[in-house]
C-alpha cells in the first residue's frame, strides 16, 4: 500500500512492538490543553489526514480508530479512505467511548500509551483506573521527522483593564487562600490574561505557548524558545523582568516542578500528566482561579469591547451592503469571496489584529452545516440572488475580540425559509431579553431561546452561548449557556454569545447571533437580578420576517435593536450605506 | 426550670454523659426516610415542642440547636422560647450546617451518636468520615415512656395499573440485571407501589410501614406487628399469601438480612443505616428501579387520574361557588370554615379517602406563607370582601392523587394585587405549554414558568413542579421541576405539579397550580418532543386580568383552559353552579 498515512500507522506499529505497547491514543490537544493547537500539535491530521478540529486516534496492533462526532461524519469517510483507520462514531445514542472500546479488545488489562505533554493530568488518571499507563513526551517525534518547532512569534504588550502588579497582587492572595506556596498557569489565555502580553503562535488566538509558575516572592515564565531578534518581544521581556518575572527556556518547566519543593497549585483540567508527574512536592489539584476572574470583564474592557463592536460592525454593514448590491446586479460572487471582501472591511479598523476564527461564509445549503468550511478560491459555491446566505464571523483587536453571524435573504425565500428565519430570530430575542437572578448557571436560562424553537418542534445540536474573551480566544470558558448541567453562576461582566440556530440539511441555515455582555437589571425585594447588554452593532434583515410568528414585545425589541445600530453606526458610514442602513433599520409591525 | 423539653434535653444530656457520647443529632425523618412521619417518628417534636415540617436538632453537653430553613423561622423562634433550644437557620447564604457545626465544637473529633433506625445510610458514612459514629436503634426510646408504637391500620388491595405479578416480574428481571440476589426495598410508597396495597399508616400518605425484601424466588413482607383483628387486612394478607409473599414481623428485617448470604441491592438514601450495618453478604449500594418506573404512571393509571380531576374539580367548583356567595352576601366565613367546607365537598367523592395533605386557606398575608397553616377553629382569620383569597389542597381517591392552588378575588383587589394575580398566571401559562426534548431534565425547562417573573425583577422561593403519585404521595420523586441541576430525564406519562407564586410578606400571596400530565407532543427531523395536558379541572379566575401583561396566545390558552372546564363540569353541577361557572369561563380578551 501506498497511502501516506497508512504507512505512518505501520511505523507507529512498529514502535510500539520494540517497546510492547498495546495501544496508543494520539488526542487532539497540545501540552496546554488548547481548543485549537499549533502545527507541531496536530498529530491526528499528521498521522491519518483528517483535518476536522475535534478527533482522537487509537492505534492498536490490529485496528486504527478515529473517535469523532456527528459534525465531522462525512468529512472523516474522505479523508480516511485508503488509510485503514476506521471511523468511530460519538455523540450518537450507540457511541461506545475509547476507554469503554480499550476495555472491551483488551479485557485483561493492557499497556497503553499517551503523549505525555498532550494528555491533561485529569484525562490520564481516568486512564489509569483501567490500564498500564505509559505517558511518553512527544511520543510521535520519533517518526514525524519534519515536525514542526513549538512556535515563537512576537510578543508584545497590551494596554489591559487591570495592571500586571495589580493582577499578580490578586493571584498571590488566591495562592495564599488556597494554602498553596505556587501556581501553575498552563492554559494560555490565562497567562496570557494574568501577564498583559499577546502574541500570534496560534491562528486566531492571539497567545504565547508557556508556562507560568507564580509564588508568593517569585514568577517564573517559562517562554524561551530559539533566540530572539524580534525588538518588540525584546522590549517585552525587559519590561517583565523590571517587573520581577524571570523569563526561563519553555522546555524547562518540567525540570522546575522536579525541583520545587513547596504546596504547588495545578489545574489537573489543563495542567498535562508529564508536569503532575514531575512535580516533587506535595499537589493540590483544584481548579484555577484566573479562569473565572478573567470572563469577568473589567469596566475598562468593558468600554473597550463596546467600542470595538462599533468599528466590527461598521464593517459588517460595509460587507453586507456591498453583498446585496452585488448580488442585485448580476455579479458572480463565490462564497469565498464574500469572506475576503469581509476580511478586508474588518482589516481596514485600526487595531485589527486578525480574525479571531474562520469565517464560514454558507449559501443554501451549505449553511446547514453549523461548522461549514468555506472553500477556498475558485471552488466555492456561487451566491444566487435567492435563498439565504449566513455569515459567521469576527476579528481580534486590541480593544476585544469579535464573532457575529447574520443570516440575510439574497431574494425570494421558501416559506419554511421565512418561518425558520422568524422563529430563530425570535429565540435570539428570548435569550437577549431574558432577566435572570444573579447566580443562575447558564444551563437554567438556555430554555429562554430554546423555548420558541420547541415550541413548533424545531432545536439545534450545539450550544446557545459561550464566553468571549478580551483580545483573547473566542471561546471562553468556564461559563456556558448550553444543555450541560454546568453549575458556574452567571455574573456582571460576562460576555457571552446568543446564537440559535435551525439547519435543514441539503436546504438550508438560519443563525442570529449577537454578543451579549451581561449587566446589572436591578435589585427588587426579591434579590438582584441580571440581564443581557447586547455589544454587536449590526442591523438584523426585517424584510422577510413573519409578523404573525413575533409577539408585539419582540418586535419592539427588534425595532429599538435597529434604532441603536443606525443610531451608533449611522455617522461612521459613507453616505449611500448610511441611507441603507436607514432603510434597513426602519421599524417594522407599526400599526 | 419547668419547661418540658428543656427537661426532656437535660434527661438525654444524662444519658449522654453515662455513654460518653459528646454530641446526638435527631432528625426528622422514619426508618423509611418518610417525608412525613407517624407520630412514633415525630421525635424533634417530642424534643423540643417545634412542629414545623423540616428540623432537625444536635444535642451536647453545653448547647442544644435546631436546624431549619427560612419557612420556619419565626414558628420555631416561638416554639423553642424557654426551650434552651437555639435556632440555626439554614437556607441563608450564611448557614453553617450540622456536619460543619460539629466540626467547628470539636476539631479533634467527637463521638457522635445518631439514630440508627432513622438515619439514611449514606448520611451516616458522611458523618463517619468525620466522626467516631455510634448508631443506636430508637435512641429516645429509653427518655420517652408513652412513646407512641409503629402505626397499624387497615391494609387494602387497589386494583392498579399492573397487576402485582407483572410488578414483581419486572423488580425480578431489574434485580437480575443488576447482578444482586435481592433487593430491599424500604421507601414506603415503592412497596404500596409493588404489592398494589394501600393502608393510612401516616396521615395523608396511604401507605403500609413495611419493609419488603425480594429475591428470584421470594418475597419477604416485613408489615406484621400487633394481632390483626381486621377482616380487610385478613383478606389482604391471605391474598398476598396466595401470591407466594411470605409475611413476617416488622421488626425482623434487620435479623433477615443478617443471616442473608447473598448479594443484596440497598438504595443507600433510602435505606437506614442500621439496616446497612446488619446485611452480613456482598451489598450493592444504587439507586432502586421502582421509584423511576413508578413515576412514569400506565395509561390505565392516566385514564382514571383524569376521571379523577373531573371529581375534584366539582368539589372545588362547588366550594369556590359557595365561597364567593357567602362573602358577597356579608356571611362570617373564616379561613377554617372555608378548609372544612371544601373538605365536606371532596368527601362526597365517591372513592375519597381523605385529603393529600393538610388544605392551605389563606386570606390576604396568610397567603403570603407559601407553608402557612391555617388556624383551627374560632380562632382562624376572616376571609374579607376584598383582596385574596388562596386556597391550596387536594385529595386522595383510588383513582389517583390531586394538589390543586386557586387565587381568587374576594372582591376589589390593590393594583399590586392585580399585577401579582396576571403575573403569575403568565408564569402557570409558561410552563403548562411549554414543548421540550424528550429526557430534558426539569430543571432546563423551570425558566418556561420564571421567566415571566424575572423579566419583573420577581421570583418564588419554591420549586416550580413536584412529581405526584397515583394514590400515593403528594410529593413524589426523583423529577422535579425546579432550581437544582437534577439530571432525572422527563418522560412521558409523569405527573407533575406546576404552581409558580408569588409572596409579599405582610400583604398577599398568589399562587396558580394546576397538576399536568407528560404527553407526547409529536416527532421531527430534529426529534421526538414532549408537552403536558392539564389534569385539573378547575377554572382559572379571569375577571381581575391586566390583560396587557399578557399575549394574544396566553390568553388564547386562558380561553381554551376555561372553556374545557366547563366542558367537563358543566353537566355534572347543580343548574346555579353551572350557571355560574359558565360566566366564569366565558372568554376574554376578545375584540
Amino acid at each position: 500500500m501506498s497511502n501516506i498515512y497508512a504507512e505512518r500507522i505501520e511505523a507507529l506499529r512498529a514502535l510500539m512492538r520494540g517497546r510492547g505497547w498495546d495501544a496508543v491514543i494520539i488526542g487532539g490537544s497540545d501540552p496546554h490543553q488548547s481548543e485549537y493547537p499549533a502545527e507541531r500539535w496536530k498529530q491526528v491530521r499528521w498521522l491519518t489526514g483528517f483535518t476536522g478540529e475535534a478527533g482522537d486516534v487509537v492505534v492498536t496492533l490490529d485496528h486504527a480508530g478515529l473517535w469523532t462526532d456527528t459534525r465531522y461524519f462525512i468529512q472523516a469517510v474522505e479523508q480516511l479512505e485508503g488509510t485503514g483507520v476506521v471511523l468511530h462514531k460519538t455523540r450518537v445514542p450507540e457511541q461506545v467511548l475509547i476507554p469503554e472500546w480499550l476495555r472491551s479488545q483488551f479485557p485483561d488489562g493492557a499497556v497503553v500509551a499517551v503523549d505525555s505533554l498532550c494528555t491533561a493530568s485529569a484525562d490520564a488518571d481516568e486512564l489509569r483506573e483501567t490500564f498500564s499507563l505509559v505517558g511518553v513526551p512527544d511520543l510521535l517525534s520519533v517518526l514525524w521527522e519534519d515536525r514542526p518547532d513549538v512556535p515563537q512569534t512576537s510578543i508584545f504588550r497590551i494596554q489591559a483593564g487591570e495592571s500586571r502588579e495589580e493582577k499578580m497582587e490578586w493571584l498571590r492572595e488566591e495562592i495564599a487562600e488556597r494554602g498553596a506556596d505556587a501556581i501553575l498557569l498552563s492554559a494560555l489565555d490565562e497567562i496570557a490574561w494574568v501577564l498583559n502580553v499577546r502574541a500570534s503562535d496560534i491562528e486566531y488566538n492571539p497567545m504565547v505557548i508557556s508556562y507560568l509558575l507564580v509564588g508568593q516572592d517569585f514568577a517564573k515564565w517559562f517562554v524561551l524558545k530559539e533566540e530572539v531578534e524580534d525588538p518588540i518581544t525584546e522590549e517585552t521581556f525587559e519590561a517583565l523582568q523590571g517587573d520581577g518575572i524571570e523569563l526561563l527556556p519553555y522546555g524547562e518547566v518540567g525540570l522546575e516542578l522536579s525541583s520545587f519543593e513547596g504546596r504547588l497549585w495545578l489545574d489537573s483540567a489543563t495542567a498535562n500528566c508529564e508536569l503532575r508527574e514531575a512535580a516533587s512536592g506535595p499537589v493540590i489539584e483544584a481548579p484555577s482561579p484566573v479562569a473565572r476572574r478573567k470572563e469577568q470583564k473589567s469596566p475598562q474592557e468593558i468600554e473597550w469591547m463596546r467600542e470595538c463592536h462599533i468599528r466590527d460592525g461598521v464593517a459588517m454593514e460595509k460587507f453586507l451592503f456591498w453583498l446585496e448590491k452585488s448580488v442585485e446586479a448580476g455579479k458572480r460572487v463565490t462564497e469565498w469571496d464574500a469572506a475576503v471582501r469581509l476580511g478586508q472591511y474588518r482589516a481596514e479598523i485600526e487595531d485589527y489584529q486578525g480574525d479571531s476564527f474562520e469565517t464560514i461564509s454558507a449559501y443554501g445549503k451549505g449553511a446547514a452545516l453549523p461548522h461549514y468550511i468555506t472553500p477556498r478560491g475558485e471552488g466555492a459555491p456561487v451566491i444566487e440572488p435567492r435563498g439565504l446566505y449566513l455569515c459567521d464571523s469576527g476579528g481580534q483587536f486590541l480593544s476585544g475580540t469579535t464573532d457575529i453571524t447574520r443570516t440575510v435573504p439574497m431574494g425570494e425565500c421558501t416559506p419554511e425559509e421565512i418561518r425558520d428565519y422568524t422563529l430563530v430570530l425570535k429565540a435570539h430575542i428570548g435569550l437577549a431579553t431574558a432577566v435572570f437572578p444573579a447566580g443562575t448557571p447558564g444551563c437554567r436560562i438556555d430554555a429562554a431561546a430554546r423555548l420558541p424553537l420547541w415550541r413548533n418542534l424545531m432545536n439545534f445540536g450545539h450550544g446557545t452561548g459561550h464566553g468571549v474573551g478580551f483580545f483573547l480566544g473566542v471561546h471562553e470558558g468556564p461559563h456556558q449557556i448550553r444543555q450541560n448541567l454546568d453549575p458556574t453562576p452567571m455574573v456582571e461582566g460576562m460576555v457571552s454569545s446568543d446564537e440559535p440556530g435551525i439547519y435543514r440539511e441539503g436546504k438550508h441555515g438560519v443563525r442570529h447571533e449577537n454578543l451579549v455582555l451581561t449587566v446589572d437589571a436591578g435589585t427588587s425585594e426579591f434579590g438582584h437580578f441580571l440581564r443581557f447588554e447586547p455589544l454587536t452593532m449590526c442591523h438584523f434583515d426585517t424584510s422577510i420576517l413573519d409578523l404573525s410568528l413575533l409577539d408585539k414585545w419582540e418586535i419592539e425589541w427588534l425595532n429599538d435593536y435597529n434604532r441603536r445600530v443606525f443610531d451608533n453606526l449611522g455617522t461612521l458610514l459613507d453616505e449611500e450605506v448610511a441611507r441603507w442602513l436607514k432603510v434597513k433599520t426602519s421599524p417594522i409591525g407599526l400599526e
